[in-house]
């Protein structure tokens, strides 16, 4: 059976302005390789509501499950709870389980929830809560989108949550081989293990390293048999 | 006269398996900024021809200028190039002018232009080609479309040659003022200051640092007046 689709849609100008640099992604990415879902797509749209749910809506219709990082802050630029309620056709107001939580965070603190900090119990009809242990502030899961944090100590907290609930595939197994010759070099050679090992995907990711020209060789596969054998190949073809 | 518009499109499994981390995208953002040209939108997508295809052509009909980057090496899941002459209905071939760039530099290292090398000259009728003073496989320009290195030095190199061809426009300037206090308490002053300014975009970026909590405010406009009107309100709104 083929793994769980899922794209990734992080939102904000500042992404895009190179003012920060998107680290979300990849840390994603690494999350949902070992739980055995295909990161299929990654976007960066802007904080502009058209921009937002066109992308969720064609993310949603087109892989199993959707994270989404940025917007659900305080400020007047955090429009990402609002868009998801717009995507789907759903209402959308302070919620009394969302204004819960962050009423005894406040309390707790000593501090007032004002009205800004309102806004960030703004939650869709319908959506389901995730739990932000870091900060209190939940993120929430409508249909198959999860609405999470841009801050990356928040964002995998909720992470974490998520896919604690999600099942994914058989894992994908991987071997890499370092190989001390320049791709145009290995190409030849690889491009026949390729044919040869129809169940094993190979990958080159060249480097250069002090005026050496290399390339690791990861080879990977849901069948431990096929990559093991595959990997016997590959080190044949290219010994140490 | 609003600012032309850019998307950036990463080609790569390596990415969305989390093995490699893209640095690219938030490069280009900085130069882009500099530029004057607006990223409206980045994405990765896998190597995959029909998302490939689909992806450009989408970004291509919705943008000023589409910057790719990955796919273009000489080994078997190097797609790019094939992808966009498809892409746009034009033939591809290993041709003559790319051929003769990759000769030469094969010839001055005493290395053989083989097979898998050549494969780096395959060019779709009618683009132009984009200089790689680096390693020396050139990029290309098709359409609207700059197809580029995955490999940061050599991206690097080619964003240079490209955007010294573009002509961007009216740049945006920022000032960023830091504000110690949680955005939820800096929300409601700062979005009296967003109405107050509408030539002005206003962005709130919040960080933690020995336990404080702050944010950095950072007001963008074109009109240097408008810009100097904002942050002195701003800074009088959030005395340091």
């Amino acid at each position: 059976m083929p793994n769980p689709t899922a794209a990734m849609l992080v939102i904000g100008d500042e992404i895009l302005s190179g003012r920060t640099h998107d680290k979300n992604t990849h840390y994603l990415a690494g999350k949902l390789t070992e739980a055995a879902i295909d990161l299929v797509e990654a976007r960066v749209v802007s904080d502009d509501k058209d921009a937002i749910v066109a992308a969720v809506r064609e993310l949603s219709g087109k892989v199993d499950h959707v994270f989404t990082s940025g917007g659900i802050g305080p400020t007047h630029d955090d429009i990402t709870a609002d868009c998801m309620a717009a995507a789907f056709g759903q209402s959308i107001d302070v919620r009394d389980d969302a204004r819960a939580i962050l009423q005894a965070h406040y309390d707790s603190q000593g501090q007032d929830l004002n009205e800004a900090r309102l806004r960030m119990a703004r939650i869709p009809d319908g959506a389901t809560l995730i739990d932000n242990p870091v900060s209190k502030a939940p993120g929430f899961t409508i249909e198959n989108v999860h609405v999470m944090a841009g801050v990356p100590r928040v964002f995998h907290a909720m992470v974490a949550t998520v896919l604690a609930g999600l099942s994914g595939g058989q894992p994908l197994l991987s071997e890499t081989w370092r190989v001390e010759m320049g791709e145009g070099d290995i190409a030849g050679p690889l491009g026949e293990l390729v044919t040869a090992h129809p169940d094993v995907s190979f990958g080159s990711y060249p480097y250069q390293q002090h005026g050496v020209y290399g390339s690791n060789i990861v080879v990977r596969s849901q069948d431990n048999a096929a990559l093991a054998g595959a990997y016997a190949a590959l080190q044949s073809v290219f010994p140490a």
